[in-house]
């Protein structure tokens, strides 16, 4: 089905990433994968190209665009498309950048929003702890009222961008009694490189996204200044609950473009490897597979279009966005085992694309609310 | 998803719809059931509500409503939503109608038309035979040259409307040599009630669908005149062709609306049924697969919304209407056996709707071209 | 994977219940299927060939079999295999008998054992009522103790044979309060035809197994004499737990034995029926779908057949009869659907075999536990 | 279900193979997989323990396990357990060891038998080529009379324990047309470590089974002398068919254990692992899931030991080792996705073996004949 959401100004957009990730991405990626990590210079490459902090004000230094996320969808489509997984520009656009532009003092933008648009502040959430994975409920860092500013203690794990971050906005229980419901119990406080107390744990060895640092963090008593609180204390899940659609939809856009790059590749494949006498995609059983590939990728995307529009107009709700992430995510799990299956024994050695592309992708029907977490929130939604 | 297709002109036209069925067909549904058939009187019924032959100009009485297939998707899905699959309303103004408007001739549009859109003109479409389902090369109803017109013979199976039927749009061979390729070997031929030679065979014993009439049709030595050719001769698969993606869109939207309405009265038990002390829509389990149902059928009505908004502009193609025809009447499926499965032993017992929506769903999947069908020409559409 | 749990004995045993079945059987299922009841002469007839009764001793009139499940796994496979689902010969050898057999006095044996012996008493269980199916706790039914015996009020459904039943073995809440534990709350009592207050409601219209008499029956203050406690007062939880892994296998063999009747129906038809110019079985797609089909038979029935020798040997247990259960009519839909499909349009038409297999399927997965309550004894099983 | 067929020696065996994983493999995993090959050592200590070349007869220094497969289940599924994939000792027992017992001379016998039983010589098949996967019709790789033997040129790749192997039987053309049907195109060469023009490539970089040893080879003019045959000149095709079973319930013992032990290792995460104030086991989706996953393991291995009682037995043909490769095969990528989705982030660590598990378990529906390759045999086996 021909895409009917965008302009000519995405168009070309468009293809201004493309260039950039084919100039200042593609040819490192080898090396970033091996380092486990990027280059922080193709953070401030890409705020050069537009690409980063577009939504931040021009007054800021950013492109001021406002509540058009399909610039969002153009840039995580076309990362998906060109497995740059490394730079995290989907994270700092579609969910950081809504926390520093709508949750934060006019101090702090001047502070923070600035650098953003140029790509010299990276910055990261971290609500994850080992013994806490989707039930904020079991959140144990806390923080507790100090002298101008609160005192910080806990550990989070599995932080995206954990590493390179300069600004990590940590999700921290500021009720002092234990069962406080989560409405009032948390308060978001943004830690900076370099305040005592704060350290990064080891970089984690993931199965894939291997050029995405992921990373655990601790806090020993951590002196956060009452100018670094995000938002209202003790609004800090309202906070992180209004946010969730954007990084949901963002997740599920990654998935679509994913299986369509998957699919390309695949299709491209079975065309020339030739088995029995024939290309290998003229077999009945691999072209119904294929086919069937094709309509639900369609299908999503056409689903995951009428997301964006429905959030451009400030309809898209909670439930929409859990069906689109969790949805798109098992899809891709299907494409992208079904299409490595017919690459046969060159599916399995990581030098082959389809290879990474199964790997990258089993995170994907986990992280941002696991597809159990969505099924729960959906069934909730119907009365259930 | 909230739906953002529809202009008031057709919510008000859905009102209509829906007053009449509750008016006209629930109250007769059982008898016609038990019938096997509906009774004619209902299409001109229908007609007086305008909820038949809308899309025939004002000149030979209809409405005039021009390629807005809008209206014939109120029609759709309201007969889904009433279990009202006896009067063929959809098989006339999806299938039929384009027949009759697109392809007659000036004196054809004067004889048929007019009772037509009185639903006074009952029409079928006559395909399928005993031993051709999905591939025309096996047709063997043929007609041969004779005076001023055509002598036909030939059986055709499966026939919808079959027994109501005054005009029938019969596929035959008129090519001379057995192997002509499709597309200059078939023409379309309007037989009519009391043409000698035109016998109904039984009415078929479907599974379900109960009331909606299935014949056999026989053709000995018809005479069908010249001026019953509909469209041209030696085009009749370039006929065909050209209307099944409005046919299978149609099937879609049926099969979504189903959906819909099959989870809505499983929602309605699963809250009231209880066991081991809580309702059964609570265990997580069939909270879960309910949530699976609701996000698809939520993708699915999206997605046929979308090729609804691509037929009317003309760009709906045979691939896209294929995906929507076959996705949707799986997923029709998975939905009723999954839901019927929560009502236990109510769900096998006639009586229920649910077993009924089990009953009518099994087709669906078969007819208007089956899965197998689809997934090949989509995946021709691939280049495999 | 070719069987290896038969001896000679069995074997020509089913030669015998073969000639039966296509002399007492056959020729009358389509009247029986109209009736919507077996005549109950199959039954006395059955018994004169040894396939009803045989494990009860030979002092009350039967085969003496003794605790050889083989024979009952015979007669429920080629009672399948012929789509003999009428004549409830599998509920009487494999559920009913072991009731009259390990749970009655000597007096009850004397009375009940030889006329079932000889198929003049037919018996049913009734345990599922209106709201309460799975769930044990919502049985409703009670009976207070009165002058030698018991007064029994309440109402069953869904009871098989209950029309044809000249005893009913009726489980019925005994314990005094209303929250006593399953173990100590419920009798059996078996409730004789013409006992006043007994009344049998309507046969209830199935979707399948339309010859096999189904109903709702009713007790009004109907007098239990003590003589007809089957088993011990306050142990008919524990008496019905017993039985229920011998139930469960006989379905699953009945589902094995109709996947094969299924899966043979469709290779013949596949290979003969021809479209494109060549058998649809030639089709990759169909045919990879067969040979799934046939590994996940092949697969089921060696595991049944391993719970056949296990039941000989006393060691199946509650959760492997609930593995076969599940997993077996799980499949048996998965077939049933995907061989239905290759039939095309003649799937739909009841007068086809493959109509018929699968309007009867679709009960399995529901009764005798349905795949949800396996799966919760199963997980309960795993600790969870 | 009760395994029942192992006898006391068979237990006996599998606590000796045990105690070596525990000493003489698992130390080193993490080492062998960081170096992608094991030490060689591990073979020699292998076969002290009597687990390598047990088959071989006493006269040349085996342990003369005759015809029973018992003990090659014993150690693949130990291996599986342990996770133990590096020492590739079903590769030498369940492949190997068939060609160098039924296939070979008296003269190779000795020559070869006796390192092989003292785990000093290792060997690999390889018939897989860069353009040849499932299909041997696409092997170039050939060989021309010589002198006293062939001359071999060519190229294979994806060979197991290619790097350590010491003798490689090599699929090699040795009819001169290249037309030539397969059961006499072929002949099996033995290509021997230090022969002129033999060369291993670089060892390839797979998804998983890292410690397991894979390269490809090459052939450039290798004079393999006429006594280096295996089996007969143009045989190869079915001496290789011959062994094909074997090969393939080889794969199918090893995937039910790993889905054992993952199954096992996930119960215990979700039985202690909490969110929302209980043990995530206790979630009734996640106990169904992981109660249909106990259900299909368990029929999984009732299948596969019948399998071995019917090769020990000679029964076993190339359909019933079909079956059970595919179906296990795939079971084990369900088992191991839903598995390791419950383990949330930690999944998609590789530190955590649950990530490993997922990795190791790709290949296995691809090498030894591919699901689809499976299907067809199947499929032909039903005269489709």
């Amino acid at each position: 089905m021909q895409r009917d959401i965008f302009e000519p100004e995405h168009v070309q957009f468009r293809e201004s990433v493309r260039e950039f990730l084919s100039r200042h991405v593609s040819p490192f990626q080898d090396r970033w994968n091996a380092d486990g990590i990027v280059d922080r210079s193709v953070y401030t490459e890409a705020a050069r190209y537009g690409i980063l902090g577009f939504s931040v004000p021009e007054e800021f230094g950013g492109a001021g665009v406002n509540n058009d996320f399909r610039y969002n969808a153009v840039v995580a489509e076309e990362c998906a498309y060109a497995s740059a997984h490394g730079p995290a520009f989907s994270l700092q656009n579609d969910i950081i950048a809504p926390y520093l532009l709508d949750l934060t003092t006019e101090e702090q933008r001047r502070r923070w929003l600035p650098p953003f648009a140029r790509g010299e502040l990276i910055a990261a959430v971290a609500m994850t702890e080992p013994d806490a994975g989707s039930d904020l409920q079991g959140i144990r860092t806390h923080a507790r009222p100090a002298q101008d500013g609160w005192i910080l203690n806990g550990a989070k794990t599995f932080i995206s961008s954990g590493i390179h971050a300069d600004l990590v906005i940590v999700v921290a229980r500021t009720a002092p009694e234990p069962d406080a419901k989560a409405s009032s119990a948390f308060t978001l406080l943004a830690v900076e490189r370099g305040m005592p107390g704060f350290d990064r744990g080891r970089k984690l060895d993931k199965i894939g996204l291997r050029s995405q640092d992921t990373a655990e963090l601790t806090f020993n008593d951590v002196h956060v200044p009452a100018a670094n609180v995000v938002g209202e204390v003790g609004r800090g899940f309202i906070h992180l609950m209004r946010n969730l659609p954007m990084e949901r939809l963002s997740i599920a856009l990654n998935a679509v473009a994913s299986c369509r790059a998957v699919l390309d590749m695949t299709l491209d494949y079975v065309k020339s490897r030739r088995a029995f006498g024939s290309p290998i995609g003229s077999f009945q059983a691999n072209k119904f597979e294929l086919a069937t590939y094709e309509t639900e990728i369609d299908i999503a995307q056409v689903y995951v279009d009428r997301c964006i529009t429905a959030l451009n107009a400030g309809t898209l709700d909670a439930t929409g966005a859990a069906k689109a992430k969790w949805w798109t995510t098992e899809l891709q799990q299907r494409v992208v085992y079904g299409c490595q299956q017919m690459f046969g024994g060159y599916g399995y050695m990581t030098e082959y694309p389809i290879a990474q592309a199964y790997l990258d992708a089993r995170i994907q029907t986990v992280y941002g609310g696991s597809t159990q977490i969505m099924k729960e929130l959906i069934g909730r939604s119907l009365g259930l």
